[in-house]
Parts: C-alpha cells; sequence; structure tokens
C-alpha cells in the first residue's frame, strides 16, 4: 500500500536476543511528589475531559495536553502565502494518563485496567469524532526518551487535527486503487494471506491477528489488526475491545521480556473521520521499538535498512511465554 | 512539493543557543591504529575505486563498502511473491574517506581539500552513472552516533540502487505537475522567491543559496541549491564546484560553532540518473541536524512538530562569523 521498498539485510543482523537492552532499569516509586500525572497531584493538571472512576479513585484520566503544539482556538482555514500553503495551528491534542499509579506500565496493569484504556481511547475518539471540525484522530504512545517522550508515567497521547496529511491518504489512494480495481479489501485478503502463510504471525486470535508486517522498516514491528472489516477504530464492540485489550497487552509484555523494555512507539492508525466506513481499509494498532537510527540513507531516499527480517522477528516473538 | 504538514510551534521553542550541544567532546588523536580508515592502515579496507594523490600520499579515497547492505552482484529484477514484490538487494555501496587524519572534519579542511572531496563525490557520481542497472545515486553523510554512524573518521557516504523509492519519485511527480501546469521550474521559482524574501536565507552568493527550507520538518534544516538550473549533480562545472565547496564547509562551520558540532546528516538529492536532465528539478544539498526525536505522532501522521521557526534558524545562522 505505501509502496515502499525496504532493504531487509540479514547477513548484518544480529541475533534476535542480542536487541535486547542492556541499560539498568532504576526501580520507580509508586508515587512521584513532582509528577502531574500521579493520584494526589491532579491541580497540576487542567481540568479532567474524562475519567474512569472506582470507589471515588479515578483509575484512568483524560487531560487537555497543557504543552501541545494545537489549540482548538484556532481555525483550520488554509491561506496562501506566495506559492506555500499555511494555517494555523488548529487541533485538539490530549493526554491519556493510563494510571494513578507512577510504576504500572501497561505490561504491569491487570486485564479489567487494560480493557479500561482501550475503553478510554474509544470514548474519546466517539467525542472528538463529533467535532465537525476533525478530520484526523491519531491515537498514540510513546515510551522512554528514545521514542519521544521525557515522561515517565505511563500515559498516550490523542491529536485530532482538521487536516489528512499525505503520508496517511498516500497508501489509503493505493487501498482505494486496488479495491477499485480488484473488488476486494486489500487488508481483508492480507489478513488471510498471513494467517494462511504463518511465517510472520505472533498471534491469531478470534477477533485480532498480531503478525510482523512484510518488509518491515525497522526491527520487530509488529502491528496488530482486526479480522473484521472496519475502518473506523471506535467501531470495535465490547467482545472485541475485551480481546483487543488481551492481545495488545500481550504483545507488549512479549516485546518487554523479549528486549528488555525497549523504548517504542505505538500509533491507532484509523480512517480519517471525514472519510466515514469505507470498503477498502481497517484500522490497526502499529507498535515501533526503538533499536535503530535512520541515517542519510533513509532520509534521502526513504529506503530503510531494517536489520532483522520481519519472519525471524515473528519466530523470536512467538517463543515468548507471558504467563 | 511533498505536499507535507508541519506544525511549527514556536511557543515551545527554545532560543537558538539553547540548541546547542552540551556534550564535551574528547580531543581525538591524529592517527587511530585501529581505524580502517586512517593512513597506513589502508589494507583494512577493500583496494580503492578511487584516489586522490599527491606527493605519493592520498588525500581522498574511495573504497567499496564492505559492510554493504546492497551488492552488485545481485540482479534488480523484481519478482512477485503472493501480494508482495521482491528484489535481491542490488546495488553499489562506497565509503568516501575524506581525509587521511582522524581528527579532521569536513569543517576544519583546507579550502583546497574541501574541493577535493566535493570532486571526488561528482567523479564517482559520474562513473556510477555509467552503469545501465542504476537509477538513482545517493550520496550522504552520517556524522555521530544520533545520526546513525559509529565511525569517527571523517567519511561519506554513496549508495547507487537500481529502484526508485516513491519517496524520491512523489515530490518529482508534483514538481513535473507544476511544471506542466505553470510552465515553469517550481525550484527556479522558489529560489528567486526565497531570495526576494530573505528571511529564511543564510548565504547567497552568485552560483548558489544556502537557506532554512519553509515549514522544514525539524530545527536548523538547511538547504544549498545551485541558482542554475540543473536536475543532475554530476552538471556543476569546475566554478560552481569550487564555490559549493565553500558555501557548504561554510554552513557546516556556522553549524559547528552555533550549535556546538551536533550530529547530522547531510545528502545531495540529485534527479535519478534514469530521468537524466529534465525541465522540472535541481539538485542540492539537504543538511539535518539530529537535534529532536520523531515520536508516535509523525511515524503516525507523518506530520513533524517543528519548535524551530525557520525564519529564527536562518537569523541566527546568519549572524555567525566564520572567518
Amino acid at each position: 500500500m505505501t509502496k515502499e521498498w525496504v532493504i531487509i539485510a540479514p547477513e548484518r543482523a544480529k541475533r534476535p536476543d542480542q536487541f535486547r537492552s542492556k541499560e539498568e532499569k532504576k526501580a520507580v516509586a509508586e508515587h512521584d511528589p513532582n509528577c502531574p500525572f500521579c493520584f494526589g497531584n491532579e491541580a497540576q493538571t487542567p481540568p479532567a475531559v474524562y475519567e474512569v472512576k472506582s470507589d471515588g479513585k479515578w483509575l484512568h484520566r483524560v487531560v487537555p495536553n497543557k504543552f501541545a503544539a494545537v489549540s482548538d482556538e484556532h481555525s483550520c482555514v488554509r491561506r496562501q502565502a506566495g506559492k506555500y500553503l499555511t494555517a494555523d495551528g488548529f487541533g485538539i491534542a490530549e493526554v491519556v494518563i493510563e494510571t494513578p499509579y507512577h510504576n504500572r506500565p501497561l505490561t504491569h496493569l491487570s486485564h479489567i485496567e487494560m480493557r479500561g484504556v482501550i475503553e478510554t481511547y474509544r470514548q474519546r475518539y466517539i467525542e472528538l469524532a463529533k467535532d465537525g471540525r476533525i478530520d484526523l484522530i491519531t491515537i498514540f504512545k510513546n515510551h522512554g526518551p528514545r521514542a519521544g517522550t521525557s515522561l515517565e508515567h505511563p500515559h498516550s497521547q490523542i491529536i485530532a487535527t482538521g487536516m489528512i496529511p499525505v503520508h496517511v491518504r498516500y497508501p489509503l489512494q493505493q487501498a482505494l486503487i486496488h479495491h477499485d480495481t480488484f473488488g476486494e479489501c486489500p487488508f481483508c485478503v492480507l489478513i488471510k494471506d498471513e494467517i494462511n502463510d504463518k511465517v510472520r504471525v505472533i498471534m491469531d486470535e478470534k477477533h485480532f491477528v498480531a503478525y510482523c508486517p512484510f518488509a518491515s522498516k525497522s526491527p520487530f514491528e509488529i502491528r496488530i489488526m482486526p479480522k473484521r472489516h472496519c475502518s473506523q477504530f471506535s467501531c470495535i464492540d465490547g467482545e472485541e475491545a475485551d480481546e483487543f485489550a488481551f492481545i495488545l497487552q500481550t504483545i507488549l509484555k512479549k516485546i518487554y521480556r523479549g528486549l528488555g523494555d525497549p523504548d517504542l512507539n505505538y500509533v491507532i492508525e484509523s480512517m480519517p473521520i471525514s472519510d466515514g466506513e469505507t470498503h477498502y481499509f481497517h484500522w490497526h494498532l502499529n507498535i515501533v521499538p526503538k533499536l535503530t537510527t535512520p541515517a542519510g540513507f533513509e532520509i534521502g531516499t526513504g529506503i530503510y535498512i531494517n536489520i532483522m527480517p520481519p519472519e525471524e522477528a515473528a519466530s523470536y516473538m512467538r517463543g515468548f511465554k507471558t504467563d
């Protein structure tokens, strides 16, 4: 769909376990008095726009991002500036505080708590989608400094924008052309093929499959894709959300154990709101551990050199038990 | 040309000098007995494919990359693998050893030496372009670990490939459409506009202009662009090569002093060989200092958040004397 070339360079490959981080992680306390996301420090953030409570205490909390690069006080009208196009930085940016506890990353939550995080994502997605100015809602997580965050407290982010970038639109257009030409959803076909092939599949559950994408750009990239044809993340029903929480947490645990808690990003890639449901796209979640550094060749050509074949990455990850 | 959106977030901006690296750099000796690129250690590399000599000693040396991710023993024939497309990793990868001395980065070369590096690039470009299998020649530099290199000895790389990636083709197509619609080269227009505007220009010389591109993706990105319409890097004549060496070195010195020798990449972006000369593209060089970390939002949307407006970056860089 992206029409991108990737160089898979297995002759340079390390053994999978050599990607494991050697960094010693410091033990972290349950509560940090200086952390705006810790329980008891709620006054350090703007008021919550969404909260899940139990016994008078909050379990998950969504707050406006105080340091957002976008603001919903702007307009999203484009202006011509000579040959260039500009617009004010319209958007809505929120932080999902996944847990009140400073030292409880997603891998260490109970299933019920993990399920609560997914439901929080879904509720915010539904709410933000009601805003007619919004075109695209991106839910993502930055874990660790190499993944772009300095805040240790477990959290994810949501940014809703009034524009659809070419990075999102280009593969959608390729999927659309495939659909119009072959009369099929390319993602429905891809899932069937991957499940039949088995080599890149890590988990094959009732509603979701987790696999290492063919010719992924970087080592141990993992995609979680719904089997049911569905373009918008918000479409998942209760049973699916339950399994999605399970499969995402299991994959994160496999990464945590197999690669030694590496810095990572994940992103929920969903159809632009303004396109609604389509016949040619499945929403999905991409996980990208930060294990290598793109260099001049990648910047110049967009061709990534991946020293870990996805087939080996999948085999390694299948081997990790999480019980 | 890329149709990409970038968020310029000046309210989060640091002052330009706060981007300056605080790392202490170790003093480095002129010769490292374990470095394959140092004078006297020539036997540690494959035989040179190009060498510039003076008084029996080499000044610049180009060798095949021993650890290349591509090889010219492969074919570049594509094969259908189900819905996927594969090919062997055909390509030619070379290392340009810029100087025999371990401790002499480009910023510290004489003008004659810097001119020799540019001429070495040009000679290799011309030679590799003769190979009918080659579509694209990328000359680039990785300086420092954050830019993807662990080798300290000053060097650049050349990778010639038998494919044109979409990352390269997409903006070329946009430039082509502009040309066909408006009857002008978009780069010729852009250069004139930037020189008139002045705000993003750092140096305006006889043959080249150095400027911070409008809405660049990351802080202090700088582009050096020939004024004469020319698509292939190899087209530069002697006087232009001389000035190109001067302007590139001056800009690198400004970065070195202004930002404290940050890790950086640069790439010469030239028209694919297989397209020859065209009416719609100028070859150019892009410099990307590695000062920030792309995170989940960038991965998901391709929208970069740049906290340093290019106009301020240009103003800061203009102020740095290099004599």
